[in-house]
């Protein structure tokens, strides 16, 4: 390659500030999610691959049972895609536990070479991120991105044991169970990943982790509001505006938020959180979780994007970035962002 | 691109089975240390950008010191380099602390994208792969990656209040009180990145947090026979195979697997974890950490490569990828590494 080419290539995937394009777009091949039976349940039950009939999967405790949730969920997209485990050359894997436990048992179990991610429940997005540019610069053929949460796993990790029963306060988000999968690769059919624009930490000030819409809201409406000064996009160029597990007082806030901006987005904006049950089930504000985010993506949207019913969507995962021993010293809520654009092979301009 | 162009970009930036290609080898522009009393007291003192004269920094807890030395790592990489804040397109950063709250408050406070990462102690590779990657391909100019490790928010959690006093086996190693930062461009002088092998997980089946020289050791050799593979580079190759945090028990246990291997390392192979601290300071097996090969690296290696001593070096960061809960529930510690190969410009074959 001559300078000039590598000068014009180095210009090409960057956009703005924050934004990675991907000029060779990878392709979401395939997508699986495995969900536990509150999700089942729920209104999108019928869109996932497989729904557990107990927490537990018969594993000894709750966290083996998330690392086999998320490794099944795995394999089953690579049983979509009819390929193999030899087929793919990096796993991109994120979870809400302490160190990742979940990811790192799946790579141990599935022997590839292992990226591990914290992003808290943007870790999908991230993931993707990562993933496209992988394919895209030529560093990969095929990677697939899985991530993970656990109802209980997750409660007893970030707020109280969950035998005490506490009283959930109505801010309160109820964490999924279920793990995501997603096989991208540079060959094959499916949606494509075009773009990614990658947050910043954005901190609202909340030290409440029974609050965290409120905390990852602002973050969401600052990648969203990022994403679209730097492509030149405009809302209505996206059938659907996603965001990752808002809920449902998140989600007011930022169409808030991004009212104030110009931006109306109404029927547009969709929140995973705020979909994945009905509020018979009992969630307070709605759902949280890496699952959450996960599980509505590749069940929901995906046959969305595969039935023509979606041509452009923006997933805009967002994740509360605090620990059990933050709040407890003080400190506030780090929120963020991180979002990607999926279009389907028709889709204008493309 | 023309197809043809496009297909022999793909191809050129994958080496072998786990090993990326950087073609326009992006270069490491500028490192810092920030360092404890302690490891500003060992043998590679002299070596380190910043000694503090305390673990607490004059912050009211060891949390908000350990995200303090990485932040300020970050701000003295940056001032090495004569570079601003507003120069650097993204944080991609990772430590030992649940839910890296370390990385997120500095991303917080720095206000870059930020893209935050779980490797354990491999976090540094990691961070560099991914860096390196983003580089290469145009997606960013400049990245900051940075990690740290705290004595004394590790110990507390990974294994007893330090408040305890245990009597800790010939077998531990002591969490390194250090934050390293890398200032990386596709412009600028500086050892370059070429490749990078992302490693895959090796479970060498030992239980006990306090032997994690033996748990990462297998993963050590793998990724570095893994890399001679891919690569058909030899050891010779490298003027050092230097590891991250094995410590004198791993060390002896990777230089035994990689000479069944018919790989005699000998004065090549050097330990971060074996050479921060001199034996009177009273660390049984040596030092663990991400803090570790950041600390080493970016002080006392750079130092080396900057000054001709070394123009090739092979880094190979190691993590022990358990969790308290993990091991408590009977899980075996896995074991990963990650290898970057840093050139100076006039090393043999640049």
């Amino acid at each position: 390659m001559s300078t000039v080419s590598r000068a014009l290539e180095a210009r090409t995937r960057r956009m703005g500030k924050q934004t990675l394009r991907f000029r060779l777009t990878p392709a979401v091949v395939a997508a699986a999610a495995v969900v536990g039976p509150k999700e089942g349940q729920g209104p999108l039950g019928e869109y996932f691959d497989i729904i557990k009939q107990d927490d537990l999967l018969g594993e000894k405790s709750w966290e083996r049972a998330e690392s086999r949730m998320m490794a099944e969920a795995c394999r089953v997209a690579l049983r979509k895609a009819g390929a193999a485990l030899g087929d793919v050359d990096y796993l991109i894997a994120g979870d809400l536990l302490n160190q990742i436990t979940s990811s790192s048992f799946v790579a141990r179990e599935l022997k590839l070479p292992f990226l591990g991610l914290f992003g808290a429940c943007s870790t999908l997005a991230e993931g993707m991120a990562v993933g496209a540019m992988m394919l895209d610069a030529g560093y990969a053929r095929a990677v697939l991105v899985a991530v993970s949460s656990h109802h209980c796993t997750a409660e007893r990790q970030y707020r109280y044991p969950t035998e005490f029963a506490t009283q959930p306060p109505p801010t309160a988000q109820w964490t999924v169970t279920a793990a995501g999968a997603i096989l991208m690769a540079t060959k094959g059919d499916g949606p494509a990943v075009t773009l990614a624009t990658v947050g910043r930490i954005v901190d609202a000030g909340i030290k409440d982790p029974l609050n965290l819409g409120a905390a990852m809201a602002p973050a969401a409406a600052a990648t969203i509001r990022q994403h679209f000064e730097d492509t030149g996009r405009r809302p209505d160029d996206y059938d659907l505006i996603v965001t990752g597990d808002l809920a449902n007082v998140g989600k007011e806030i930022a169409a808030e938020l991004l009212s104030r901006e110009g931006m109306e987005l109404e029927d547009r904006l969709f929140d995973c959180g705020s979909s994945i049950y009905d509020p018979s089930q009992g969630v307070e504000a709605g759902a949280s979780g890496c699952g959450c985010s996960a599980a509505v993506f590749t069940g929901y949207l995906m046959h969305g994007l595969l039935t023509g019913r979606y041509r452009r969507l923006l997933l805009t995962c967002t994740g509360a970035l605090f620990s059990p021993t933050t709040y407890q010293q003080g400190e506030t809520i780090p929120g963020i962002a991180h979002a990607i654009a999926l279009e389907t092979q028709d889709a204008p301009g493309q």
